[in-house]
């Protein structure tokens, strides 16, 4: 079939988005009557550290291959970035993944304090809510989008992926963990000593990327889509571009850290490696996960087929996720 | 006027929506589809150690006043307590107030590790706004819950309040803090190395609890009502009611420690004191501390006047958290 990408070009139409969205986080930022001076900088630089908004538009996109109005998607689009910002602010923390710098910045413990970066997470998931109960679509979409991000965010989703990553990457203080005798029997299985798990599989590695991003990525697509009115048909259909567009990211992520050097990439290639995490070539091979992501790809573009040239902004977004080089 | 409380004894009914309260809180539990073990025997570890149910029996109490049936209300109760949970196991951590026992068990980083702690709190809050959204009641309240519950937990409400209590303590990790050039344009007032405020004024500790402890009480009395379908000229009165509760709450809570014993407080009386906490008894003396809950207690009175027999169980409530003695 002819390429309905190939004959625009969507660059200009991301760029406004981008532009919209970074207004409407704003927006979301000001809205906050009361708040700590220091928390409030903080928040601002947590956001500011998100990067390339993908998840915004995502929602622009999808809302518009369903005809809605940019005007209703301002909410949703600020409402899943909140919910990535605060994500990475977590992610960063000493307890975590420790990271110091994103994006050439201090991350939030670093430039603030530990207590305050907590605080931050907290209170940037709280605003993705209440951002997002001020949508201005009808009361039963907004309940709708409103289970969605909170399933997205929560066990079910972002949050469950993380705790599999750590649970995989052993990642936890162990030397910090006991467990009372109460606990020990509701998790007989869980041996605190022996948390990394040496038979990991790529169905496992698949799973745990499909709660830890994809299911953030798969939301804001849904939320563009719910905001538009979508029926229940579009939205499965949806789901399977996202999930495509999710798993694909991610192996990119992992090729790149393999392929890429330093300062394309903007981070240390080679890092994944070097801790030894589980990833897609690791555990499949490099020329493996490669035909994995050309098919994704396919699949991607098959996914979004029937809805022509509506999808041309998904489409271009998706090949931006899978073919970027950094 | 006659106490319409006299003549009823209402803690059977309290008893009986504290069960409820469990009920529905492990049920949204149950709801978890994919959790990763380990994250789901925190997550169940943390709202056990939630104690009282105070605001789930305040969310029961004020849909009652207002003829909701309680099977409205599971989810908003549940809802409630899921964000005291995660606020208690993000207080707790090393970073925060450090506290490795809670109602005499371990705190979740010390019988997990503190990067599952930080998971629980994050999952539990999404786990808030998931059950909410699946309230029995029309979408427009459900909107209007979910947005209530949103604002008084960010940084407006609980989050803003304890960002105020680090800064007013100064309890954060100087050490590691520092400012890039740019932070520093958009915080100027703040000096990183002096944030301990030394003219914290009697104003000042009320806010900071209006907004740490005093949002989700009074959002929680507000879910229940709204829940009912209560209107704006019943919230606002409930909201009367609510801010003295909070407040007298908070000075109850510091006058048990100056007062109590540690037995009968199943915490280390003294506490505030040692750790140069501002506390009501600190800044405004014992006496005056004493006198003002009292008028507190009135004017919770005054506030429930109009609602009649039909308040007897927040007037209950609200007694319990301004006379108790631990």
């Amino acid at each position: 079939m002819p390429d309905p990408v190939a004959s625009r070009d969507v660059s200009p139409q991301l760029d406004a988005w981008r532009t919209r969205a970074d207004a409407a986080l704003a927006r979301a930022l000001d809205s906050i009557e009361h708040g700590e001076p220091r928390l409030l900088a903080a928040m601002r630089h947590a956001v500011l550290l998100g990067g390339k908004r993908m998840r915004p538009l995502l929602v622009y996109a999808s809302g518009r291959a369903f005809g809605a109005d940019d005007a209703l998607l301002d909410a949703p689009a600020a409402a899943v970035e909140l919910v990535h910002a605060y994500s990475l602010v977590h992610d960063d923390l000493p307890a975590m993944d420790d990271d110091a710098l994103r994006r050439g910045r201090p991350t939030v413990h670093v430039a603030f304090d530990e207590a305050t970066a907590i605080l931050v997470g907290d209170a940037l998931q709280s605003l993705a809510f209440s951002t997002l109960a001020d949508a201005p679509v009808a009361d039963g979409r907004r309940v709708a989008m409103l289970r969605e991000l909170a399933t997205a965010a929560g066990a079910d989703g972002m949050c469950g992926g993380q705790a599999r990553d750590l649970a995989a990457t052993g990642k936890r203080k162990r030397g910090q963990s006991h467990f009372s005798e109460e606990d020990a029997g509701s998790i007989q299985d869980l041996d605190p000593k022996n948390d990394s798990d040496p038979f990991f599989s790529p169905a496992d590695l698949e799973r745990l990327h499909a709660m830890k991003t994809g299911a953030l990525l798969r939301a804001s697509v849904r939320l563009g889509a719910l905001a538009a009115g979508a029926g229940e048909a579009a939205l499965a259909q949806l789901d399977r571009y996202a999930e495509a567009l999710g798993l694909g990211f991610q192996i990119r992520d992992d090729l790149l850290d393999v392929e890429g050097d330093s300062a394309t990439l903007g981070k240390t290639a080679g890092k994944d490696v070097a801790q030894a995490k589980a990833t897609f070539p690791a555990l499949l091979g490099i020329d493996a996960s490669r035909r994995r992501l050309a098919a994704l790809g396919d699949g991607m573009h098959a996914a979004l087929e029937p809805f022509g040239t509506d999808a041309a902004a998904l489409l271009a977004l998706g090949r931006l996720a899978l073919e970027r080089d950094r």
